[in-house]
């Protein structure tokens, strides 16, 4: 079987970071050949799974900073096909990469929205007048540094090996503990062995519209998860799009969807809501897989 | 007295046309003389006023297509002097804006994030191989327009106006009902009279952080709203930035913090809760009042 993994390009990514770490997890764990695909949006990469052109996508889900990557939420939320098969949660360390004599010299600073939003109070201290300009991707911005030497971007050390050019500042994050949580997506029927990690907690993400403007709609669902004592590790609203004030939700459990309990919960859950979808249950690719995955 | 209000500029963003309403109907209302200061992001308008630089700002909290403008709950539960004074909710109808001949001849649109998102059907139809490219803000995105023919923007049609460009499509919205509010914000201090519509339903909002990583953390404050009748109209999650997987809430509920039973949902609440911030207790301003703004 030859797999192909669809991820945000183009390469040099922090998506594409995470993708070479499960390429390499599945090549060894499964034995599978498998090659990245690179598509312009996180959006067309899911869609790519939902249509068959790719099997698997990695997609960002979270970061610690910024929070949820809402494209990556409703784009699942309108695909019914997929479900998440694993989860990894990737480091995230900014580099100022620039072609320019110092930082006096520079004028304007290129990245991702999340890489300019992740870096803001160090932008704030050390380039208080730069310009910020947004990019599609943390690697679209290295393409004006090359014939620009006031320009700067926000990109990874990768990236910046990647492309031949020189990190002018280092450990510009303003939170140290800075992490993104990527999802490996693919349709229902693929199988996907999971680490064979004894500790290793399952999770279970789900989402669900409720019926609006009444009181205790979401309290209802909760309800039942605190008192069959499922932890619940995110919850995140959206938007239906429909009218203001009507939501979806997506909740993250710590809980495995096949153990009897947690069905009764859903089962449940399902009374009070809408449309309940369950995303998936996989579990956490343990960071010393992770390490392996790297010097793979 | 002649105040400031502060907005994320330049002229012709749709934040600018929500102080206006506001400034409109302030004049109207209580006489006051007041100008707007247009500030580069909607982080840096909050500041100003609790800097004491302006005395009011004007701020987007939530679109009904993209969800929540995290920078401003993120910037909000930074900084513990303001205060929501009033809401109003303006609908959002963006255009393409170029000096184009035709559709034909587009190759790159320009637009803030939330621009695009909110077309990215349209697009896909009509622009498909157009590449996006994202900017600070609307307005900042027609300036790309005079100089390059086969460049558009999304963006509104005063700004189309104000800086005399063609509107080479309109409804280009993907959902037709796309609306956003804005909060008026101050200092706590600031007397604002509030409009004297007796069906007015007043709101209140509250942003708290939970202890991590305990079953029902979220659903107890739930619980105390449901069992007091109190709807909750918003529910948006935003990480505390330590670590992945711990959040604050930020909560709108339909009543008002002075009424006895809603005083004691919040010190119930508070029981429940690490931080507990109250935003504020306001009222959305009328469509009709908004009508007059518009004309006046």
């Amino acid at each position: 079987m030859n797999l192909s993994i669809a991820h945000l390009g183009p390469p040099g990514t922090y998506t594409e970071q995470a993708a070479l770490f499960y390429l390499n997890w599945l090549t060894k764990s499964t034995g599978v050949e498998a090659m990245l695909c690179p598509y312009p949006s996180n959006a067309q990469t899911l869609r790519a799974v939902a249509q068959k052109e790719a099997q698997l996508a990695v997609v960002p889900v979270e970061n610690s900073i910024e929070g949820s990557v809402t494209m990556t939420l409703d784009t699942l939320w309108q695909l019914d096909s997929l479900q998440v098969q694993l989860a990894l949660v990737m480091p995230i360390s900014h580099k100022l990469i620039s072609c320019a004599q110092s930082l006096e010299n520079i004028k304007t600073v290129y990245s991702h929205p999340q890489g300019l939003a992740q870096c803001q109070v160090w932008l704030e201290k050390f380039l208080p007048s730069v310009e910020r300009i947004p990019t599609n991707s943390t690697t679209e911005a290295l393409l004006q540094l090359k014939q620009d030497l006031t320009a700067a971007a926000i990109s990874s050390q990768r990236a910046a090996q990647l492309y031949n050019l020189p990190i002018i500042a280092s450990e510009i994050n303003d939170y140290p503990g800075n992490c993104t949580r990527f999802w490996l997506v693919s349709q229902n029927h693929l199988p996907i062995s999971q680490p064979t990690v004894s500790e290793c907690t399952r999770y279970t993400s789900i989402a669900f519209s409720v019926p609006a403007n009444i009181p205790g709609a979401l309290a209802k669902p909760l309800q039942v998860l605190a008192r069959l004592n499922i932890n619940l590790s995110k919850i995140e609203s959206r938007p239906t799009k429909r009218s203001l004030g009507e939501y979806l939700f997506f909740i993250d459990l710590e809980a495995d969807a096949s153990q009897p309990h947690v069905q009764s919960a859903l089962a449940e859950i399902s009374s009070y809501t809408e449309i309940l979808k369950i995303l998936g249950s996989y579990n956490v690719l343990p960071m010393n897989a992770l390490g392996e995955a790297v010097s793979g």
